[in-house]
Parts: C-alpha cells; sequence; structure tokens
C-alpha cells in the first residue's frame, strides 16, 4: 500500500495508460505526462491525521489513487485533441477525461524538439537560408529547439516551435565542443502539426544605432567568432593543478533516514519527498518535532523574459516550469558530481509518448551538509566557549533548459529553518553581433556572441500547516516614529505593526519598512512571548518584471509582477504563471486570478507565493559557463517554538580537524 | 624585514613601549593599544610596486615602521591626558605625539570594565538598591558592562560606564550557568576616572500601557524568571544523540600557502592578512591571477541601537569597533569547532595596559570549504554533464561582544568572487518585564525576560585598486521602458543606464532599479566587451537606521543612514562611525564628514563604503542563544575577466562520496 504522496511507480503509470488506450480503442494515442494526481486537501488532511496519531490501519480510509494523464488524441482532423484525464489507477478506472481548451497549448515534450531538428534539416527553406552564409570548412549547423514565446497577434493559435540556431566546429572530433560560440541570425519556425518550417526570422545583427530590423551581417558570419570551450579536455590551457581533495566522510553513515519511499526523517525533522514532471522535486507535511509546519513547498514556476528589443526577440520567454517541466528536464545526478558525502538519491518516473513508464534515475539526491557556526557564544567572565556547527540536510535537483541550469535546493536545519536556494549557472544565451559592435540589449561576452540581458523571475508556492490548516498571514513591518515626549522621548522608538491579511492580496518587499511575512495559527499562542505561533520569511527585495505591463510578456507574466501572492487554496491550484503558460498570450488561472477572487484568507486555509529574481546582465565572466548566481529564500520559525531549537546540538570537537603542517606555511625571503 | 603590512610582533610592541616610557620619565603611563600604523598610501603604493614587479631588494626604500600607541598619561589634574603617538620601532623614536581633544573618548580597553564591576560590589549605593529586592537565595548579582551610548544634554563630558545586572544562580555550580535569564532593572553609572558609582538608573519593567518610567516591579523580582541554559551539562533533556559525524578531510593538505607571515595564495589569489584591535582581520593588497584587484578590505563599524522608548534605554547603543574593538574582543579560536578541515590559525598580538605585548592566539582562521555546486552545464545532446564544485577560502574572526557574538568571515571564491559574511549570534540582550506582560519594545523570550527590538547596522570599507589605483564608481541601473514604436515596439525592452559618480556623495540600495555598484578602471578596456574592467556589487536592500535623525543615537551614526557612501581616500580614513565613537554625541570624521568634503572620486584614488544590518526583532528561537543569522555583500568581477575564471577548476568526480547503504532506507510497515 502506498502513501497517498508516493509518487506513482513504473507499473501503476503503465496501469494508467492501459486504461486510457483502452479507453480509445482504434485512436491513436500520444502520452505527454502521467503522474500522481495528488489527492484533494481534504482527504488528504483526513488521511494525514490519521497517520500521525498512529491510528492508521490497513482498513483506514484512503484517498483514491489517481494518475493524472494528459495526452493527444489523433483522429481524422489535422490537429489532435488534448486530454486530460484522471485514472483511478487501483480500480482501473477513468474517473475523469476532459478536452484542454483548443486556446491553450499542452507543455512541451522532448520528442517536439527532437522533430524540431529533424524537420530544418530536411526543409529546402531552411538550407536555402543557410547557403546565403559561408560557413567555415568543418563547421555543422546546430539547431536548440526553444518555446514559441507568445505568437504575435498576426499569429493564428497554431503550435510553433523556434530554433535558435549555432555553428559547430566538428574538427575537433568532440561532440561536446561549445557551439553556442558561433551563432547564426536564423530563427526557423515550424508548425508543430504540420511539420514544416513555416518561416525563418532573421534578426538583426547590428549595434548601437543600428537598426531593430535592418540586415547588417556579412556571409562570413562566424570568422569573427572564437571558440569557447569548457569541457576540459578541450580547454587549451588545460585545468589547474593545485586544487587538493576535500573529502567529506560520514563514517557512521548519515543521519537520517528514508523509509517507505518517500519519508524523511532528520533531526526532528520528518516529511515526504515527491516528485512529477512539472515541479520536480516538491515537499510535502513537514513536521518539526512532533508538530506540523508546512503542508506542501514546491517551486511552482519562473519566467525568463528577454530585453533585446529587436524582433522576434520578445519572442525570448521561457516558462522553465510551465512550457516543459522542471521535473521532465531533471538532470540525473551523478556521485561524487552533484554533492559531496553520503547521499540517498530518488528516482522519478516519467511517461514516454507510448505512455510506458521510464524510469529517471537520481533526479533528486538528499545529503547533509555542514553550514559553518550554528550559534555561538563565550562567557568573556570564565572565557568558556560553547560553540555548534550548523548542519544541513538538503533536498537537491538540477534541470538543463537547453543552454541554462538551475538547481534547487530546500534545505533543512537544526532550528527549525528551511531555506530554499536557487542556483543559475549553465550558459547564458547568445546571439551573433556584427564584428567591433556593442550593444544596449546585452553584452558581448565572447567575439561575435552577444549575451542578451534578461531576467529569471522564480515563485516559491508555501502551503503552511502551522500546527493545524487554519492559518493566518500577518505583514510585520517596522516603522519610524517622531521625536515626541509621550512615546519616543529620546527619539530611539520604533513601532513594530502587525497587520493581518484579510482577502487574497498581493504585496511587495519593502526594505525600508523591513517588511516581513509572518504566517500564524492565530489559535496556539506561545506560552512565553504570548504571541501566536508562526513562520516568517522576508521576501527577497530583487528587482520584478521590467517589460512594460502592456507587453505580451508582461501579461502572460502577472505572477513576476509582485513579491508576495496571499491566496485562499483550492485543490490543484499550483502555478503561478497558470496551468498552460506554453505559447500562452496572458497569464490564465494563475496567481493573479485566483488573488481576484477576493476570497476571505484570514484564518483559513492560505497559500503564500513568494517571488524573486534576478535581473542579468551578463558579465564576460559569466561565459562560456556562468559561476552560480545564488538566491535564498529563507523560511525561519517565528515564535512557533519556546526557545532555540538548535540548542541542543551537541558542541563537541570535530576530532578530524588538523592543523596545517608547518610546509605549507613557511617562511621565505622577501 | 617585515613586510610593510605585517602587523607588529610582540618585540616590536615592546619597544614602542619603551620608547614611549622613556619619553615620558616620571609620569605613570597607561596604555590602550599598540598596533601597526599602517604606512601612507603612497609610500606603500610604491613599495608594492616594486614588490609585484620582482624588483624589490634589501635596499630598496621600505615605508617606516611605526607602532601607533594610544596612552594615557596621569599627571597632578584628576583626568589623564590621552595621547596618540606614532613611534618608528626601528629608529626607535618618537615621530609624532598629538593630545586626543578633551571631548572626546578613547575607546575603552577591557580593564576598564573589570573596574566598573569592582567599584559596583564596593558601592554602599549599589548596596542599597539591591536590599530593595529579594533575590532567591543562592543568586548572586553580575554586572554586565557596558558603553555608557551617548550622554544625555544635562551630562558632563566625563568618562562613564553602565553596568547591567543580572542574578546567577550559584546552586547550580557551575559558572557557565545562564545569568541573563535573570535580569535586574538596576543600571549603575560609574565615573571611570573617580572609580565611583555616580547614579543607579531604574528602568521600568512594565508592559504595554505602563508609564515610560514608573517602577512597577515587585520585590521578588525574579522569582517568575526560568533557568534558560545553553552549556551542554546544564540542559535538562541533555543534547541531541542522533547526529552522526560528518568530517573535512584533506589528505594532501590544504590548497593554500602561507608565507612571511601574512601572504596568503590560493587557487590564483594573493592578498595579505592583518590584524589590528579596532576592525580584527583585514584583507590587503588582493590580486587574482597577477591583476590587482582591492587595496583594502576590512569591517570598518557598526552600530546596535535599541529601540526601548523608555529611559535610559536610549543610551543602548553599542559601535562594536569604536567603542571597543573587534579585534581586543576577538576570540581565541578552537580547531574543530569554529572551522572544519585543515586550518591555519594566525595570532594577533595586543597590548597590555602596561605596554607590554600580548599574544591573542588563533585570532583568525584560514580554511578552505565546499561551497557546493559552482558551475554545471549538461549538453542534452550527448547527455554529457560537466560539473565543478565551488571551493572558497575563508579568512574567518569571531568576537565576543558581552552578550552577543558576530562571526566575520572574508571568503574568496574561484570564480574571482570575494563574499564578506557577516553571521550574528549569542545571547540578545533582555531586561525585565513584569509578570504576564507584553511590550511594545521588543519580545517576551522567557518568563521576565523582554529581549529589546535593535537593529545592527554594518559598514564594510573597500579600498578598491582595480588593476591600479585610479578607478571610477559607476552606478548601473536597469530601468522600465515605456512600448513604443521607435526603442521598444513589443515592450519587452529595458534599458540599462551607468552613470559614473562625480564627487564623493551617498546612494541607498534600490532593488526596483536593481541599482548595482560597479568599481571600475577606465583606462583598462575589457577587450571582449569594450567596457571599462571592474568589480560590482549589489547593495544590500536592508533597512538603515531607524531612529529619529534629531535623536542622538541617529547623530552618533550617520554612517547607518545611507547603504553607500562614495569617498576620496585619505589616509587613516578607516572608520565609517568616525575615530572616537565611545560616548559621541555625534559622528565626528566619519564617512559622512569625509563625503561633506565634495571631494572629486571619479577616476580618482576612491574608497567604497556598503552599510546593510538587520532589524532584529527577537524571536522566542533567539532564545537564550539565537541561531546565526548571516548576511553576504557578494563582491564579484564585473568584465574584470576575460571568460568565467573558474573555468579551469577541475570537474573530477570525488571518489569518496558514498551512497546510503541500504540499512538506512528500509521499507517499513505504515
Amino acid at each position: 500500500m502506498h502513501h497517498p504522496l508516493d509518487i506513482l511507480l513504473a507499473d501503476e503509470i503503465n496501469t494508467a495508460r492501459d486504461v486510457i488506450l483502452i479507453q480509445y480503442p482504434g485512436k491513436v494515442i500520444g502520452f505527454r505526462e502521467i503522474y500522481l494526481h495528488e489527492p484533494p486537501k481534504a482527504e488528504l488532511k483526513e488521511f494525514l491525521a490519521l497517520e500521525h496519531s498512529g491510528r492508521l490501519s490497513p482498513t483506514s480510509p484512503r484517498p483514491a489513487r489517481l494518475a493524472r494523464c494528459l495526452f493527444d488524441v489523433f483522429g481524422s482532423k489535422n490537429v489532435p485533441e488534448i486530454h486530460e484525464a484522471l485514472v483511478d489507477v487501483v480500480l482501473r478506472k477513468t474517473v475523469k477525461d476532459e478536452k484542454v481548451g483548443s486556446k491553450q497549448h499542452a507543455n512541451l515534450i522532448l520528442p517536439e524538439l527532437d522533430t524540431l531538428v529533424e524537420v530544418c534539416q530536411a526543409s529546402p527553406m531552411f538550407r536555402k537560408v543557410l547557403s546565403e552564409i559561408n560557413l567555415p570548412e568543418g563547421f555543422e549547423v546546430v539547431i536548440e529547439p526553444w518555446p514559441y514565446g507568445s505568437p504575435d497577434d498576426t499569429d493564428d493559435n497554431r503550435r510553433y516551435f523556434q530554433g535558435l540556431c549555432f555553428a559547430r566546429d566538428t574538427r575537433l572530433r568532440n561532440p561536446d565542443s561549445n557551439f553556442y560560440a558561433f551563432p547564426l541570425p536564423f530563427i526557423p519556425v515550424m508548425d508543430a502539426l504540420k511539420r514544416e518550417i513555416v518561416r525563418i526570422d532573421r534578426p538583426a545583427t547590428g549595434g548601437k544605432g543600428d537598426s531593430l530590423t535592418g540586415q547588417t551581417h556579412r556571409p562570413d558570419i562566424i570568422s569573427h567568432c572564437n571558440s569557447s570551450e569548457y569541457v576540459p579536455e578541450l580547454l587549451t590551457e588545460g585545468t589547474r593543478k593545485d586544487l587538493k581533495p576535500l573529502n567529506i566522510l560520514q563514517p557512521e553513515g548519515p543521519s537520517f533516514r528514508v523509509t517507505n519511499q518517500s519519508l524523511v526523517e532528520w533531526q526532528k525533522w520528518r516529511f515526504r519527498v515527491a516528485f512529477n514532471p512539472r515541479e520536480g522535486a516538491t515537499i510535502h507535511d513537514v513536521w518539526y518535532d512532533g508538530r506540523s509546519v508546512l503542508f506542501r513547498l514546491g517551486m511552482s514556476e519562473m519566467t525568463v523574459p528577454y530585453a533585446d528589443a529587436r524582433p522576434p526577440y520578445h519572442r525570448k520567454q521561457a516558462f522553465d516550469f510551465g512550457d516543459g517541466g522542471a521535473g521532465k528536464c531533471a538532470n540525473n545526478l551523478g556521485l561524487g558530481c552533484d554533492c559531496l558525502g553520503v547521499i540517498k538519491y530518488f528516482n522519478g518516473y516519467l511517461a514516454e509518448r507510448d505512455g510506458t513508464a521510464k524510469k529517471a534515475p537520481n533526479v533528486i539526491c538528499l545529503h547533509e551538509q555542514d553550514n559553518g557556526i550554528g550559534w555561538k557564544h563565550t562567557n568573556w567572565r570564565t572565557g568558556r566557549a560553547v560553540v555548534t556547527r550548523s548542519r544541513e540536510l538538503v533536498v537537491q535537483f538540477v534541470i538543463t533548459l537547453a543552454n541554462y541550469e538551475y538547481i534547487f535546493a530546500y534545505k533543512f536545519d537544526q532550528a527549525g529553518g528551511i531555506t530554499v536556494e536557487t542556483r543559475a549557472t549553465g550558459i547564458v544565451s547568445v546571439i551573433n553581433i556584427d564584428p567591433g559592435k556593442s550593444s544596449d540589449y546585452g553584452n558581448v561576452v565572447s567575439s561575435g556572441a552577444l549575451a542578451q540581458n534578461h531576467q529569471h523571475i522564480f515563485c516559491v508556492r508555501i502551503d503552511p500547516a502551522i500546527d493545524g490548516h487554519e492559518n493566518t498571514v500577518l505583514i510585520e513591518e517596522s516603522h519610524p516614529v517622531k521625536l515626541n515626549r509621550v512615546t519616543n522621548p529620546q527619539g530611539n522608538f520604533y513601532e513594530v505593526r502587525k497587520t493581518p491579511v484579510e482577502r487574497s492580496s498581493f504585496f511587495d518587499a519593502n526594505p525600508s519598512l523591513n517588511r516581513v511575512v509572518r504566517m500564524v495559527n492565530t489559535h496556539k499562542i506561545n506560552p512565553i512571548s504570548g504571541s501566536p505561533i508562526g513562520y516568517k520569511f522576508t521576501p527577497l527585495a530583487t528587482q520584478l518584471l521590467l517589460a512594460d505591463p502592456d507587453s505580451t510578456q508582461a501579461r502572460r507574466a502577472q505572477f513576476a509582477q509582485h513579491h508576495v501572492w496571499v491566496t485562499k487554496y483550492r485543490d490543484g491550484e499550483l502555478y503561478a504563471g497558470g496551468r498552460y503558460t506554453l505559447q500562452s498570450r496572458k497569464e490564465v488561472d494563475g496567481v493573479s486570478d485566483a488573488v481576484k477572487r477576493g476570497d476571505p484568507v484570514k484564518d483559513d486555509d492560505v497559500v503564500v507565493w513568494s517571488v524573486f529574481g534576478i535581473t542579468h546582465n551578463p558579465r564576460v565572466e559569466d561565459w562560456p559557463v556562468m559561476p552560480v548566481e545564488v538566491f535564498q529564500l529563507m523560511i525561519r520559525p517565528a515564535d512557533f517554538f519556546c526557545k532555540n531549537p538548535a540548542i541542543d546540538v551537541p558542541s563537541n570537537k570535530n576530532l578530524t580537524s588538523e592543523l596545517v603542517s608547518s610546509d605549507c606555511c613557511k617562511q621565505s625571503h622577501l
């Protein structure tokens, strides 16, 4: 018997496939996704209450185990119908089957990207544009498939994909040589259903002062580009030799336990790890020391709009969770590469186009790490120092989206804190720029390669369960107070104001008021402070979406325009940018629509969405692979406990640490 | 022959003492500080240029090796004269000797704090107030010396210290039992020169609605307080038992080299580490791969103002660098406690009251650490992932100021980045509050103990030397642009504006414009991007000083009222809050005065000051010792290099990482 939050395993996915296939006899079915449909919260709450009370038995009521199936039904018409069905994999029957509206596009699957490459290669139109340029001997064209972004007003609503083009130096005889260093100014656009190239966009390659559309490039289009390798065997100067090994050893094994597929227990924390094709790793039913903290935590969406004003670059806007899916793009992690120490890997399961389950090995890693001093105090009277290390438990996954990588981590610490970390790395998106020019739209990071200015805006969805499901969001601010005889005679006082959020709404970060979001349970009062127990976070004050509100980039990414959204929980409302972002013209059923309902959220089942990101005006140092840019959203207990929960962490000396030997540090002559 | 940046060793300090003593025959001299007076920049630049060019010889000109000596000269008058002298410790002569203005107070030395305790204990006035309360049997009074803060307008300018009072339960027979849990509402004020208690302030112990001055406490003043221990042997439930060891082993030793006392070389970085009683560890002459980056980097100042409106709590305002000195309060670090792996410790040298050098062992630790993935890219066509770890070199020191601890770290990474990290920990400052009350001035963190709201505002001083000493500060902002046919037809464009700072001035963080500070050398153009080479940082958008501008708290901490200050370099101008902060009424010769000079700073020897901090409204979880609150100022190359400097970091697998064994992860029954 699976736990209701356990992901679907291979046999369950295959069952769902079979049920769907039986239902459509004679039809060609192309599956897009099959994964666990999380139970309605009402049912899950009931189950979890039984589980946590120890009263769960084999006869306890259990939520139905449902597979969410997204699939194309090919019929006589040119355009397949896209269906979203729920299949009960225990009862082997469909409980729901709905057509997806024809205005919306199902999120992409990787075979569609392969199709673009094939179609381009076979396209006479594509061959023709290539014939206009002179590629040096040994260079071959590489097509990098991208979502189409938002269609222009003049476009119909067909399913398109676009390709960014590059050239690869085959003379290196290395399939991993960096073709991004040789960008070509062609963007073939494919009609995915007709499987044909309908148009080849020819973006400008000019610089400051040049027109937005003028073709200025020379036929020897990449003769001014230079190779920019990152795989070690192609580095002309090799790798550095003076880095000595640093090993993390856990001779007694890890401090965590993983049981029953998904249940993680570590240092008073207890939670479940799941995985789905859209969000990647998700965290569920988070408890600390026998008390509930969160119902669910996940990366909800991100958008990456590019700021190059020249058409068609406005269509470079990825929704990396909604368009493709973080789970589908998750890396298979490697021991000793993506984390150190003693590692537990979790596998995911995806569906092939024919619906067959496909194991996605090692898509999540779980490990402990040291994060420096956790707390310390020295009594100066006695000289006695008590110092503890901060140990963290990290649930990590890494996704690759064409050129770019993101590393996501949920970090749990011993002081009751949860940190959601994102790291951006990979290869910045570059386009061809004429020799010797510079641009208002980005930075030249390699000769002939312009890295365009862009933003990455993330949304983390926090479904709190602060000692129960009826929670309230308080906005806490620290306000200056004018010096006055009555309340502030010396001018040093400042006022801390806490305001409950009454109805679903949005807020922005406000560092000048030290705005803090507290998620509290007003029914549970901290016996020490007399305040309601809670968790808090400070919204990260990063720049929001810059695109003009009237642009399609902005219309389809409403979520990226405020730092904090507060909504009332609804089953299935997981996606800040809406369920279907691919080729959207605007955000539909995203968090901004949820807020518009104006639901009462005080003392209710509330969901909090935290938006942050980076305006990324690339540096030359971001090339050819950028060093990680790190963001951390810190969710911390605030009067949830009756003392520092890490006060009982042992302060033992680590006995394997060593002094440097003298030979690394001898005197030499000046 | 010492390097001009090497700290003074014991014999040099003793030489300086001898020279001063000879100069004042028959006088009683009380030393406060003796440490290296860093050479004038003009001389040091000349020396460093010779050093880096390899042309340094024993006959090269060298800056004089000067000791800065701060000392009291006791004469017939009641008030000693305070002198600041410079002694050439090679020529054994005084080159300068000035009296410190009588309006200013020399920074405190630890014996003055001992004096307060002694004087209180002997004071009949103090005994009298204690007789008014009933301490339970076995409790003894503990006096915690503090700087006096800013004197009131009615105070004369005598040298005062104040004591916060607590009671310690001696029945535990443990000198490290936590007396802070038992606060007493008395604040004795001592005239330091007369060595007598002049007054005992009696702050209110009330809560919301009570008057700012009314005495409401009962004679059984701590009967409602509870013990709150943190030393492991006093924890009633002991320490947690399920944390398994995590060891960091470097079998081939560290990757760094420390030679000639202060020179650190690691992964293309080369810099010097120094130490002084005021700033603690400082970093000098920072180069990466043969190119100059910074001339000097240090923590300049911090202020900790408390927001309790009730007198005399407006005088709780510490300047932890200027009042006492981070170096004087630096912890002696322990192997396996404050950092893991292979550690190099640096010793400091301070001066005793009689001027004799005193070794301060292990005040700085140097070690490497792993910081997760450094960069990664997976070629999805081939499945080849190249992933490197980010190794950091950490220069760390920890200071204890009465109840509080700060951990400061300068972290160097392989991608040319420098991160200045501060961690706040230790015990929050608490005062007595009547049973059952809550307060507008803080949070009750333990029965009877109110942790007052306060701020910590830090200032980091960055003296750049971006490939030379003539540098320019550019303010870079990303501005939205209205959709328009000419420059922004699709509304996706945003404009990046860079504005040079012409004259010394201040700025605030502005996340809504993504304001970034770039320190560039306009004479050195990045050959790839065509932009001037530089380093950048994003000012941390944290709340600035909240106190009313007319309050003494604000007047003495002008530096804490803006996020970024840009000044023209002047020898000795190191302290954001001014040289003498102890008992100041306003900031004198701090960074705000430096800015007022209006110096031209473009293409000049410029200094950049970064201010950030935390508004700390304490949580119950901050008690009895608070988990670290971490802040990171990230200084990053921006077109300084021609590619990611970490691209040559090896991507070798770590061979000691292990999979979890199956017994940690078996299935068990639901």
